[in-house]
């Protein structure tokens, strides 16, 4: 494959982490943004051009990458000229056919990461979905993809939509039962960190059982001594409460 | 510190992990269980006695360790006879006071960590927190965990008990996650295994960043576009609509 001309709009935290990786292998030639100082930042990390017109984005690029909030790429797409580019976005709950009346060729590659600026992340680790508007796009964004990750798979609009709800509840509402816990842990004298080797177990686990299998603990055991006990405990944080209830009554029902 | 003689008064996932790891540093004498499988199983692998009566129990052992259910305990502890006994528990949420009526010297060892019998643990990483009826107790106790866990904290009953909880939303509730995630990918053709890298990647962040900074997704960004399309998504199982709901309301709100 020869070495692929990419243009990036958006400069968030997909865009970062994804144009570092394709940075390796493809020539990122410049990247939007509607913030000056975003679309700069991470120009100078990808040594290329930037611009806050979305009007000015270069037209020779192969390959138009559009990493933007949901509610902003349909305003981006009627504002710049997409009609003879590739152009793919990046987003898990987006249909590909949000590009069908902007564009001739175009797809989505959705990288199935929980991303944060600051956190470094091992791209070829990552799960990879990718649809195409047609046979040979599909097969050229596959390619692409292949170059940043060992993990590529195809997905149709249908099933990223599933991957995407299930990647919600596996990573960020697993990530809120860590943020409460940090909370409940403020009030005694011990450091968040006491509940890593938890965290890290209880992860590691569903590596070799399926998480119904490895559930331990009040609620599967129906221990309603305990369960009483916990919700006494929680009094005066209603949020709090009705959560506790809620999870522990579906552990309980599903287990 | 004298080779130590313990007792173990259940034959569970707890006692199970924590006799073994206790086998390599102290003579395990003794296995008491209700049912004679499990009393037997546990016993076999740690080349030691067992017993289905809870006053056969031998006499000179230096730790009796109740590894019980809850709702169990008390009544363990009235049919034995622990009167002139050092014995402990090994929960989060019982306060070490049941004890009080039943022995002289007494307290707590509470293993912080999500036991299945089926997978080994490597107990020298697990955060280990005692609680002694008195100073000397509290200092041997001390040293006993010592010998099995790098990770030994003094906590009382009531920090203990803030623990436990804290221990439940980070391991028993981001565990259900897993399995709503589960039973989501079921529905489509692919494996639960391409969530496994972001699972991992959750848990490793909060290593390095509190989990409320660690945060990602429609909820934090309060994207109520992919929010709703999520919920349309769901319909048709009540319990997974009202725990969107209430998750996402709450990241929202302590955001």
């Amino acid at each position: 494959m020869e070495r692929a001309r990419i243009c990036f709009v958006g400069a968030g935290n997909l865009a970062t982490h994804l144009s570092l990786a394709f940075s390796e292998h493809a020539d990122v030639v410049q990247v939007y943004s509607r913030t000056e100082a975003s679309a700069k930042m991470l120009a100078d990390r990808l040594h290329c051009a930037y611009t806050t017109d979305i009007q000015a984005l270069v037209n020779d690029a192969d390959l138009y990458v559009c990493a933007l909030k949901d509610s902003v790429l349909e305003e981006v797409l009627s504002q710049g000229d997409f009609k003879d580019k590739l152009v793919i976005h990046t987003a898990g709950s987006m249909p590909m056919s949000v590009f069908a009346a902007h564009a001739k060729r175009y797809g989505v590659i959705y990288p199935m990461q929980s991303f944060s600026k600051s956190k470094p992340v091992d791209f070829k680790k990552i799960p990879v979905f990718v649809e195409g508007s047609d046979a040979e796009t599909l097969a050229y964004l596959h390619g692409l993809a292949e170059m940043v990750s060992d993990k590529v798979y195809d997905a149709d609009t249908e099933v990223r939509g599933k991957l995407h709800i299930a990647a919600v509840f596996a990573s960020n509402f697993s990530n809120h039962m860590y943020a409460l816990a940090y909370e409940l842990l403020k009030g005694s004298e011990l450091p968040f960190e006491v509940l890593l080797p938890l965290i890290d177990e209880t992860a590691q686990k569903v590596h070799s059982l399926a998480p119904k299998a490895a559930q331990t603990g009040p609620a599967v055991r129906y221990d309603t001594n305990v369960i009483n006990k916990h919700l006494g405990m929680l009094k005066g944080d209603d949020a709090l409460v009705e959560i506790y209830k809620l999870i522990s009554k579906d552990i309980h029902e599903r287990g």
